[in-house]
């Protein structure tokens, strides 16, 4: 048989490989059966929905071939997070199919395993299954997260009321500014502020808990992957709704207000650029009260950076009330 | 932003691709809201669990770059219900993330697309979320397949037990021989039998509704994915107990008869060749009119090869009740 050859080092098959990186991951879930049956089985809790969704990375696309192994697993799993976030779920379970070029060592597949089993304990998710294969191309790692929320309370893109305040959390631009580290862009910004955008690109932080406190609070969410501008015109066309946002009061981390301060032309990485996995959401202003409290209680920010009217598409204004134009929207895979 | 370009075909970006292509085949999920939300929302009927499995394919592992477009979609979709099948699930939804060369063709992606929704229908599924990114390597699908089992009646590899009769479905090692007739090893056998043998390699048939019929009769089920000895063999090991099957009691189709009795040495083939994705299960022989009946009423042959007894591995003997000795126990990735 062509296909089935004997190995030297029982870590470097599939099975090696999943029995001892992967395997340890399922412990909290009795229904993975430790990766060993041809399906996990898990309970859904009665009066609740399932919320599914899926990201793919691949390496030298949505992380570079150097990435250290901890921030690819970070970056794998909390975009994935992010996305439950965004519809207020709570996380319940996650499959890994992981094509690992043959190259890979195990001390890449300890870190990397090493940062799943971090995050799953700080985001309440577990692995349920998975798959491992040899590519003979790049690694490509596929999660599909899977969350509960409360039957019919999901938050939607296509919830935004005309009168409703948008808000953002935390800061926003940070990734983008962060990938231009990452590529040795932002020369001359200091070591601590460097590393602090670095670390906002390779480790989202998924708005999990943020989501949950939403529920009935928010009438549409998004997470920010595309970026400010195109996220807030997916909620715009989703609702058939048109939004205003003023530039002045965007949230801006140090970092980000120092690079700006420098050269304002950097605002449209901040308008434009992905990965923040910050949420926008937007809410009736009687809300308000309840959304500063919800602030306080996370220790996170939570910015109203301008409102929902009649019509379509997004428009920015300056500090003086001006439309700024924007040439770009967002990240698009399979352009010329 | 080096992030952003502009379009030059609105299909060739992923929103494109994801609006023409996949859209259109979630239009039975309401709850994947045609791809527009952070992820899908689904109901999970009551008194039932849910059961996950994810594979990934990879051109040029699991499939050649050259595969007809609409066998790589079935060969994708139909590995995941496998595993559904063998767990004894209802099909409920399917997310799938697409790693595409940026030279794949509208033509490619039509006939994949369609593939996938005639498969959709032949097996009660519909895909309900995903993603679709850009690779500078081959093409790498990933589905991750959900169903649904009524709470604790769901099939394991474990449940075999001592006196149980061990039974396979339809025909063993027609994907193995498939292989070799896509790789031009089987000169002379035929057109009408390459063929057959070929399209059994491409086209795996998930045994969905003999994995619900399953329910309450069989101790045991695993589908057939590494080999019949080597899934045999997982089924032991989950169970604690032994297996002795009869070579001579193996169904063979009439290409796979026709092939060893050529020459023998393919039996090795259909013993330790993966990809047939048909059942094996164990059933007490109390449970037998019953499998009888099942057969008749799917028009599929459920065929007995050998029992369960205590101790451990797997057993093959031939026509004389001789142990036939076994080199090899199915595929695995990652061996030198």
């Amino acid at each position: 048989m062509a296909r089935t050859r004997k190995t030297a080092d029982p870590v470097f098959d599939e099975f090696g490989i999943i029995e001892r990186y992967f395997a340890p991951l399922t412990a909290a879930a009795p229904g993975a059966f430790a990766l060993t049956d041809d399906a996990a089985v898990m309970a859904v809790e009665e009066g609740h929905r399932l919320v599914v969704t899926s990201d793919a990375l691949v390496s030298g696309v949505h992380f570079t071939p150097q990435a250290p192994p901890d921030t690819v697993a970070a970056k794998a799993l909390r975009v994935n997070l992010s996305d439950l976030a965004a519809m207020g779920a709570r996380p319940l379970g996650y499959t890994l199919a992981a094509a690992l070029p043959r190259d890979v060592t195990p001390s890449w597949l300890e870190a990397f395993s090493r940062s799943l089993a971090a995050d799953q304990k700080s985001f309440g998710i577990v692995l349920i299954g998975g798959d491992t294969v040899v590519t003979p191309g790049p690694m490509t790692l596929t999660i599909c997260a899977l969350g509960l929320v409360p039957e019919g309370r999901e938050l939607r893109r296509s919830g935004a009321r005309p009168g409703d305040r948008v808000y953002v959390s935390g800061t926003i631009g940070d990734a983008a500014l962060g990938l231009m580290a990452v590529k040795g862009q932002l020369p001359g910004l200091g070591e601590s502020l460097d590393a602090e955008l670095r670390d906002r690109y390779h480790r989202p932080r998924p708005r999990i808990a943020l989501g949950l406190k939403l529920l009935g609070i928010a009438n549409a969410a998004i997470d920010i992957s595309d970026g400010l501008v195109a996220d807030l015109g997916h909620v715009c066309a989703a609702s058939g709704v048109a939004a205003t946002i003023d530039a002045t009061r965007i949230p801006l981390s140090t970092a980000a207000q120092t690079v700006t301060a420098a050269d304002d032309t950097f605002l449209s990485a901040i308008l434009s650029g992905g990965d923040d996995y910050e949420l926008l959401f937007s809410a009736p202003p009687t809300a308000a009260a309840v959304i500063d409290k919800i602030s306080a209680d996370l220790k996170l920010s939570l910015t109203p950076i301008g409102e929902i009217g009649e019509g379509e598409g997004v428009r920015v204004i300056d500090a003086g009330g001006q439309p700024i134009s924007l040439d770009h929207h967002g990240y698009r895979h399979f352009l010329p």
